[in-house]
């Protein structure tokens, strides 16, 4: 931590400060400057709380060199981890993983006929949604349990493993006996209650990054997880909101290979809700595996014009093949 | 709802998309022009969803005119809401209401503290967070229940009511039991399970826009409550996130007028967390009373450099009585 | 500047960063902590350009104390700037300045008209637009030389100093000629060598703020007039472009006292372009001298529903005459 | 276009916008709902002004359909543009374009040397600045003509066509005489002046996204190019303004394939700028290729950790050398 001291600032207050930071059990280096002092803060293990600091006369600018997360950090765990789930593997050394399925399951005939389309064209695991986020209470909300059922029985007539949303934590130990992948939306990314019991499960993770969280906030919600004792966690990119609105959001493809310089951690990306068009979703895949995405999660419906929810990002089955050759040739 | 044809559109195209407006039990009306064809959609009691007309052949864009939400909307329920919070009212008709007081709830003394000095000072109701929801899971989490506690006897103490945050579902029964007013944090704005579970009690809420939640997610997050039964919903603005980083976020003033014009329901700005800046507050919340704020939200802490949490935005005791004086200026 | 290191790197790595900052002329301290090395830089007397620092081997994170400007900054020119146009005074220990006229201008009439109505209403400077800059060329780009002089002949008329915006650094004799204050546009704030052209005369200028400019850059687009020699600058706030589409823009009023802190230099607010609608510009109005600024900017038309240009925002004459008495009972 | 009225508004206000739109020579379609009433605009030949329109009373919104631009659009061009820069043809059917070179033009050795290494390295095209669009006044400005002159000299000894940005009107000429292609920055991509006066010369442009342009306005400003009568017009992606401070800004990818679908100008895209970091730009410049780009444009230097400006995100020569021959297995 440096402390910026005012250039008005007189010596009383520079001691003053001196002497809050020694109250605090640290060390601090007074860097006498020009223009004016800084006060090097040494001496902490990790991120300081700097709010008796921050309001001492004379303070200017209080700069954090730690990092409010530690376990998530590549800084000290340099080894890469792979995350399996149900025997398909997450991480380097390993290829991409193609995730694939309806945004929604609605029925037990469209699940098991979206499980045999993404299976056929190359799927290694499935997805469907039970439970639904929606902006208002009058859309479809999702089967719920019965949907579930659905999804589990799909994934096993095909043999691929599941993933799906929880949003509340009642919920968890019924989805954790239907799924291989929990799944936390954008929207839950920072309901730390929820993440705290995903935490104390050992069930792998996928957590998605929130519509405006910063990469650090997206690191801290995943140490969130470690710091429970849950260090099966898969980092999902699916688009931060930005002022452009011709796409759903703004895909931010940098954050994978600047996550894989900052963290352990496997990161995948979601092209489809990310851009809400089925036109992009072929291409922003394709650069998602460029950019050393360590999978894909896209949406395929098997009538994708009749989708209860979504239908205007999901591919048809036809659609996905194609898109699972093509990318087969970036692997 | 519009649907706007593409220029080359062949007649087939156009009738197809009338024959599947047809089959959703709605009229089609289409309004040829020069350059292309429209269709609007008539007939539809409220918000349209588009899947299965969006992606068909010839189709170029869908608009909507009907909203996501129905029960918050002035259209509907012309006459403003007053909410009751054991007999302090937040609504037009009524005087701006001032709820004050620390971040964080840190000890049975600090909170009996801030109560006496919010009360001094003028405050209608006090604040204070048993529950915080923090960036990283190694910083002050809140005292949880036993918090709860000492807001209550800290409120009944000085004789006023209190207000705190709602983090889980499960915490709702002892949440309401020590509280006259819940509040919904930005982070769990769309947190929609807890919006259901809250929207079945018919305790007051307080709801915080979220971080990056347009008008249109927010009062749809309101329709929620309302829609599973509890009216009695008071909205707060307290920043949105953007590029500018001088501010902790960007707070949107302009929201209050313009949600009188679209609901019914209060509306109140906490300055404290959207400027994150102690010189910023007092001018921001004259400002919210002078553009028609039903009230405002302030933080305040006995010895507010040394909060375990935002001490960088409380007011001091002494300058939060200056600023009530200045706001009864302004009522 | 402090020079945060990898907590991997080696004493060499340290070393060869000491060395660099010497051969730039700078004094290196080193500041051992438990987890990493940073190392002060002092000696600078203002900002660093870190290129040559900032990728040599073990060097984490380079940041910055100084900041880009230094003539627009309180730390350096502790009293308040008062610019007097034409007798108009902006500025502490002056009464807020109200500036009114049309967007467009549209003929010699409706000009005039216009200048009738806000001197009526209470104006004190008159605006209006003879070069438009227009999002697409197809709209009416503004009548040009011909309307600055229908603009001078107006204020003249009743008696008030006149605002226009100069878009060309060819433009800049006859604007000058024609006016009493130079405005540049929120497109130009990063147009460098208009800033630094009209740095040259010594015309008042009103620099209004980009549409995603941080504070930063705003008061660095600034220092390139009073680098030039012109100090006689005015900021003006007039929103920015967030994910927020129900407004135009997102008027950010925090900016007021924060500038007030930061910098000598006056600041005024227009509410007109911020919000895009009439019914908001009032309330925002009224909000943005209870924040402290030293005047606004809004538009008026004398029959706003036939404006050419942004009517929507535009207040009739009365609604104008209303507002004057409303801001009066604040001044 | 599409006006939607009120809930509330009276037959009368419906008859008063009819007759309004007929004043305007266009044709208006009631189409009355069960909630409200909209009416359809027809006749008009491309986008209209809707000022006269949107504040009669009982309207609620008005729609547009039409868009602000037309000559860029491939409604109607519907083949793709090939713009041709001394021999390097960027559009459809051509390889991807390799722009390379420093930031900034230092000296005369720096920039033959730069030339040496990106003719070696594979570029088709070498980039310099001699005109630097600055935050600050106080940092380097370029070389300004100089500057030009080794460029031109560098870009010959090596057979390779330069590039380098025009930043005000006078300068044009001297910048058409010295380069292949105009490039206009980020920061005047709304400097509608320059882009005029560009627009009536015949050299080719290289048109950079502004910071927080959304498609439509750089689409719109691209028209004012060809409106000109200039259809040599290149764009360019290079990251937008977000919330996000990681990286310099967010590369927006999917802007790529989307413009291709929008429009038949070629687009490129500058992965130096827009991540701001040099770890990132091989990956994204590999993205970029994959979701389709016609080029991209990256910052060498001989010697990045030397450079005035940008260093941190130039590629070395030999860094250079590598990522060419990826991208070449993208071809």
């Amino acid at each position: 931590m440096l402390i910026v001291m005012h250039h008005s600032a007189s010596q009383k207050e520079v001691d003053a400060v001196i002497e809050a930071v020694k109250t605090m059990g640290l060390r601090a280096e007074p860097i006498p400057g020009s223009l004016r002092t800084a006060i090097g803060v040494l001496g902490n293990q990790g991120y300081v709380d700097d709010t008796t600091i921050r309001e001492l006369p004379g303070v200017r600018e209080v700069i954090h060199v730690s990092k409010p997360y530690k376990l998530v950090s590549r800084d000290f765990h340099p080894e890469d981890t792979v995350v399996d789930v149900a025997g398909v593997k997450f991480g380097t050394g390993h290829p991409p993983v193609i995730i694939a399925g309806p945004c929604s399951i609605e029925s037990e005939d469209q699940m098991l006929a979206a499980a045999e389309v993404v299976k056929a064209g190359g799927a290694h695991m499935l997805r469907g949604g039970a439970f639904k986020p929606r902006t208002g209470p009058h859309s479809f909300q999702g089967l719920g349990v019965e949907g579930l059922k659905y999804l589990r029985q799909a994934g096993d007539a095909v043999g691929l493993p599941v993933v799906t949303e929880v949003m509340r934590i009642e919920q968890l130990p019924v989805v954790c006996e239907h799924t291989d992948l929990l799944q936390i939306g954008a929207r839950n990314m920072q309901n730390f209650d929820l993440l705290k019991e995903v935490g104390k499960t050992n069930h792998p993770v996928l957590l998605k990054r929130g519509m405006s969280a910063t990469i650090e906030e997206f690191l801290s919600a995943a140490e969130y997880l470690l710091a429970e004792g849950n260090p099966r966690v898969i980092l999902c990119e699916r688009g931060i909101r930005t002022f452009e609105r011709a796409t759903r959001n703004t895909l931010d493809l940098s954050v994978v290979p600047l996550i894989h310089e900052m963290s352990h951690l496997p990161i995948i990306v979601d092209p489809s809700h990310a851009t809400g068009k089925r036109t992009l979703v072929p291409p922003m895949a394709m650069a998602s595996l460029v950019v050393g995405a360590n999978g894909i999660m896209v949406e395929v419906h098997p009538d994708p014009d009749r989708a209860l929810c979504d239908g205007a990002q999901s591919l048809s089955g036809e659609g996905f093949a194609q898109l699972v050759k093509r990318l087969a040739k970036l692997m």
